[in-house]
């Protein structure tokens, strides 16, 4: 079976914006043995939205439209596919009636165009939206003599991914051939791309019946397995071996090996540590903190800390003598290693972490350039820094500087 | 004229990669008057390649593809292209020359099928790769009796963007009628799209020479507005009328009318007032600080601030009475406004802001759900303070806390 994944909107059409959910159907499909043969993006534009239902509809089993749900005038995936099929609309009073109790919950009048969000192509099965007012659609039928699958799903990625992990797979499972496969994720922080191949592709290419592919974005690389077999269980050791000689080869590099973040890794091990965390962020801005908390249960382990921005603040949240400040810079492995641990102190934490640096694109000078950045993790024992000039802009300086404070926290704890 | 672009490649149907030089071409094109009305992702597949092929031809002016012209058997594109043109495919031996002294220059024996890289479609003009070794080609022909261009470009961004630009550019602007565009966007937080567009719509409906699309994401909602003319004065005109009536209309909902992101405009009116900022998050957990930051020059006017995630940090960077929490919660207007205004006397700032709710997934009770949020700003004079029940995930909670903090102070500011 091969699905085909469209995108629905104008707004995709320009320079500013591009669909990123068919990377995570295309994965969802794929572990269900699904591959997809087609992609593509068209505008709100009914002909054309007609004519490329058809043509989707003809050269593909499952056909997966995002987008145009709304209720709006441009929104018109509704009609267009239920035009293409030859299958009439019919608006369903339930979609309506919750519609209008959406609306009143959020004391907001509804406007009359939202109803046609209750709309729904004869045939179809409704994919209650939980995040948003536009439902789903499933429908299994006939086009040109062949049985067919078809989902509407809404284009928001916060309404998209749970429809269709909740409603979707399962249907979307009894209808596919049994296959069986497994996957694992190696995660490395702050390694280049080409020493982490150079080390691993010796390995994995004497696993041929394991597929890897590795991806490489600011400070992490990533090693993807992929194996099927006739059962879970050899499908599972397939990928289990390649990882294992992987992890002996990167050894502690390896902050994850089942897909989980750095933070998330963090946030583990300090929980097993019974360890809290502090932080003093100047040129990060609060993104450290930021990718702390986005962990659901990240209070149990994060105190919270400071944005020292001002030097004043340096002093006033995380007692760094002016002095210190005023003899080696603000940006100095001194003034790192005296925010954290001043910061730990302050909030009677377990570990602290200071952050200085030039984030860019100004503030440079030939001593201390755009990317200069020192990072110290304190404990109250044995205090670490590190300095690291880094390549890249002002938001790759600061996700660099923010993945090589958590991963200095990683290997205090393990 | 409308264009098409085609992106070839199985890797691109993978959930790790994706296009992203449709977004480069589509800005050129648009800066010629040329819209994209179609983008499609194939793989190496050649029937597929043949009918996604015949498809644009059938239905656009302008096919550009992407991708497919390498030396290894999986690169289609040319002969693809060829079969569904019924164009035959000659070798050029310019080009044979060009590789053997491309391999020999890099003392590398060339092997066989690098040849195939020389395959030129009848009738086209081959356009030299300065950065790799496969050529495009440009090709004007006819298609079911009408004229089309075709156009085929390497994949690699290196190579793809500087051939566009150096050997497309020009051939394309002789062929499409001149034509200026201008373009406005206008950004509103916190209005819902629907009613964004309901008040909206009979405006831009007077309008119809300005291309209008709302998009709407977490908090946020832009109206994009197009419009050609035979001047330049004429296109800007245009946009600009539409856009007064729609400021009007919106009257301060809308924070930008360039494109400037929210973060940006709270920083220039804080500028523009000689005013400071200080933030005390919890919930949001830096991700208010870190969006305020991620503007260059921020230090200008943002002073910094504390994480105060644990109760007793609320008392000890921002002054919050242990009684005020005990008495409230620490998810309460009066937490709220005591955060705010402590941080902005601690950090001697001209406005303070202050943020606490329950982000979840967890955390939540009857009287104080998940997604409850408290958002304080206070200036020493009239402190205000909201109460915002949201819907959605924890980022999405998180974020619509940080964009209804930045509003409120970019009102502040007005």
């Amino acid at each position: 079976m091969i699905a085909e994944i469209i995108a629905i909107g104008s707004e995709l059409l320009t320079p500013f914006r591009q669909d990123t959910n068919s990377l995570f159907l295309t994965e969802r499909l794929n572990e269900l043995g699904v591959q997809v043969a087609f992609k593509g993006v068209v505008g709100d534009n009914r002909d054309h939205l007609v004519s490329v239902t058809r043509i989707a509809l003809s050269r593909s089993d499952i056909v997966i439209f995002m987008g145009g749900l709304g209720p709006t005038e441009d929104d018109l995936t509704r009609e267009a596919v239920a035009e293409a099929m030859r299958l009439p609309l019919k608006r369903n009073p339930d979609i309506v009636a919750d519609l209008y109790a959406r609306f009143a919950a959020r004391r907001i009048k509804m406007t009359e165009n939202n109803v046609k969000q209750a709309d729904v192509i004869t045939g179809a099965a409704v994919l209650k939206n939980n995040n948003g007012s536009a439902p789903g659609q499933w429908l299994e039928g006939e086009y040109e003599g062949k049985q067919k699958i078809v989902i509407l799903l809404p284009g928001p990625p916060v309404e998209l991914k749970p429809m269709f992990v909740e409603q979707c797979l399962d249907r979307l499972r009894v209808k596919v051939p049994q296959q069986f496969i497994a996957t694992r994720v190696l995660k490395i922080a702050l390694m280049p791309e080409s020493e982490c191949d150079a080390r691993c592709a010796p390995i994995y290419k004497e696993h041929n019946a394991v597929q890897t592919t590795i991806l490489a974005g600011a400070g992490d690389v990533q090693l993807h397995l992929k194996a099927s077999a006739d059962t879970m269980e050899e499908a599972q050791q397939l990928v289990d071996d390649l990882a294992e000689e992987l992890e002996d080869e990167l050894d502690d590099r390896v902050y994850s090996t089942k897909g989980e973040s750095l933070e998330q890794i963090v946030g583990y091990y300090l929980q097993m540590r019974g360890a809290t965390l502090a932080v003093a962020e100047s040129c990060t801005g609060g993104l450290l903190s930021e990718r702390i908390t986005s962990v659901p249960g990240s209070s149990r382990y994060f105190l919270g800390g400071a944005i020292v921005y001002a030097n004043d603040l340096k002093t006033s949240f995380s007692d760094v003598p002016p002095m210190l400040i005023a003899e080696h810079g603000a940006v100095s492995k001194e003034v790192a290693l005296a925010l954290a641990e001043g910061i730990r102190k302050r909030c009677n934490a377990t570990l602290g972490v200071g952050v200085t640096g030039i984030a860019g694109p100004t503030g440079g000078t030939p001593e201390k350039p755009v990317g200069l950045v020192y990072i110290a993790v304190a404990d109250g024992k044995k205090p670490e820094v590190v300095e690291r000039k880094l390549p890249g802009d002002r938001d790759r300086i600061r996700f660099y500087a923010s993945q090589q404070a958590l991963d200095m926290v990683r290997r205090k704890m393990i």
